[in-house]
């Protein structure tokens, strides 16, 4: 494997354009930037684990780097805001073959160019065990187009930006050792590889200003919809025959023998934007999404009073789904 | 172990008291803060590997946890900034014991705490492997008062702000076997254990406004130092005579037969601050470091034209020490 020195100076190639705000990049101490002005900033924080969050049998470098970058920068789309700088700590067993760590940083730089993020600094360490990648990115919103997961109200609408159970499905047909390149599975396995980061409809949500909470779907929608529950001080009816499955999920749950509602439920990594409005503004918001982007939200339940997440089937069942997403320490 | 859920409870509970400028800590997305008008903003991310840069044989979760802290502000202190945000990405083995974990956030706890600095957010995940810490800090200097590593010029005296070597002595002890509270090497072992971040004094210097180039040994004095000529397009020469080696580090360097020179010039993570200034200057900014703080930085040696890091020795040896200090990914 390439020197330390050498990664360095493989991770200062990679980090792009120069920018007004950023008075250095890497190369110091500590990245030195120039808060905008009048904006908020946003900072996530997100690891990646080998064997936990990918697994090298099946995820190409490429669009493991892609994926690193995209998981983060979705966490500020998730609050409506304009990602702007990235930080990458990589610790990397010594055996990573060179070529696989190019590609890598190709995947990852590719998607920062996409959203126009600068890679402003990072870590490069050895690893006695897995591959781990931990991301920080910065971002910035102005303060009245900022969602929080806060703020839903009883009788808000929950919408999702699309397809739930996708990346589960996608997960699911790697783990059952369907190529990565199987046609009939294309969408639901790029969806796991490489998911999007949603900035535009992000941005275009906290502009409309009647988003009362926004979150990114990355535990599954149970435990994500519990959290706006939880944080908005309120419950939510979801509407199984609502919920946005899309044909390969299907298709993919017919021949591995999964139940597609469940992953929809309980599937994570999907990092579609669920949030919330009143149904008054419903129709204003779902026109917004189709003129702005040609992307049309699905309507997919409803904020109630109370509290807890209710999974309602159209035959009548009701089931608690309260927090029965992943926990990525669950056994 | 701990649930995931009860993992990001035990750390929002480490957040601390509140502050204007936190819009939003742990608990969404994205962390928000209002950047403080007119400063600009530093930040900085290390990751800490078990096995790598740390030893769980023999070192205790509590003072693990305070390194993680100050192993990063150590980096704001570095450009003469004030801590002011903390993020921690945590891969932990499965089966990490509870209470281990709870003393390891307690001393990560205390370093913020001691230095005002508020936890906004962060990532716990599994590790199939070795437990993994990456730390991200934002901290925030007026742009007359920063020091980078750039700005060194021929002439410039070259001054450590204590002892070096220490850490590496300390990590030589604890690796031959000899006890963390052997009273004959309680100090070295506590600089490997739980190196202080030099905060105060950094501010001390980024005010002065005579500093002209200065990082936090972390990679051993010749590494750091190659860094500021590489940075500043000069040289510099080590002056061995003048280098601050403390009386434990001889101890240990005689009973565990090791060269206490070579510790001092190639051992790393000392955490003290290196910096130059012009050699008019010098004697102000020692006045001024005795008068404020009641500390003693040593002049080591100069910067001067050309390029790399020479190592002289009174009995007039010379040796190129450019970057021979400590490589993560050395063999």
């Amino acid at each position: 494997m390439k020197s330390e020195l050498g990664l360095i100076r493989e991770i200062r190639g990679l980090a792009g354009q120069s920018d007004p705000a950023v008075i250095r990049g890497i190369g110091d101490d500590c990245a030195v930037i120039r808060p905008a002005s009048g904006l908020l900033q946003l900072i996530s924080t997100d690891a990646l684990v080998e064997n936990v969050h990918f697994d090298l049998g099946w995820h190409p470098p490429m669009q493991l780097g892609r994926k690193a970058a995209s998981v983060n920068i979705s966490d500020i789309a998730a609050m409506a805001g304009t990602p702007r700088f990235a930080f990458l700590a990589a610790a990397l067993p010594p055996q990573t073959d060179d070529a696989w760590i190019t590609s890598f940083f190709e995947g990852f730089r590719q998607v920062l160019a996409e959203h126009r993020v600068l890679l402003l600094g990072g870590d490069t360490v050895k690893s006695p065990g897995p591959l781990m990648f931990t991301v920080t990115v910065l971002g910035e919103v102005a303060e009245g187009e900022i969602c929080y997961r806060s703020g839903a109200r009883p009788g808000d609408l929950i919408l999702a930006s699309g397809p739930l159970g996708s990346a589960a499905a996608g997960l699911a047909a790697c783990r059952a050792g369907i190529p990565v390149n199987d046609s009939r599975f294309r969408q639901i396995i790029d969806c796991h590889l490489d998911p999007l980061a949603r900035v535009a409809l992000g941005r275009l949500l906290g502009r409309s200003g009647v988003v009362h909470a926004m979150l990114d779907s990355s535990d599954g929608l149970a435990t994500d919809i519990s959290h706006i529950c939880e944080e908005s001080g309120c419950g939510a009816v979801i509407e199984a025959d609502l919920l946005p499955i899309g044909a390969e999920t299907v298709a993919a749950a017919r021949e591995l023998d999964f139940d597609p509602l469940h992953l929809a439920v309980s599937g994570g990594e999907d990092y579609q934007l669920l949030f919330t409005a009143a149904a008054a503004e419903a129709t204003r918001l779902l026109t917004l999404c189709e003129k702005e982007l040609r992307q049309t939200p699905v309507v997919i339940g409803r904020i109630v009073e109370g509290k807890g997440v209710v999974l309602e089937e159209k035959r009548g069942g009701r089931k608690d789904i309260t927090f029965k997403g992943y926990d990525h320490f669950k056994k």
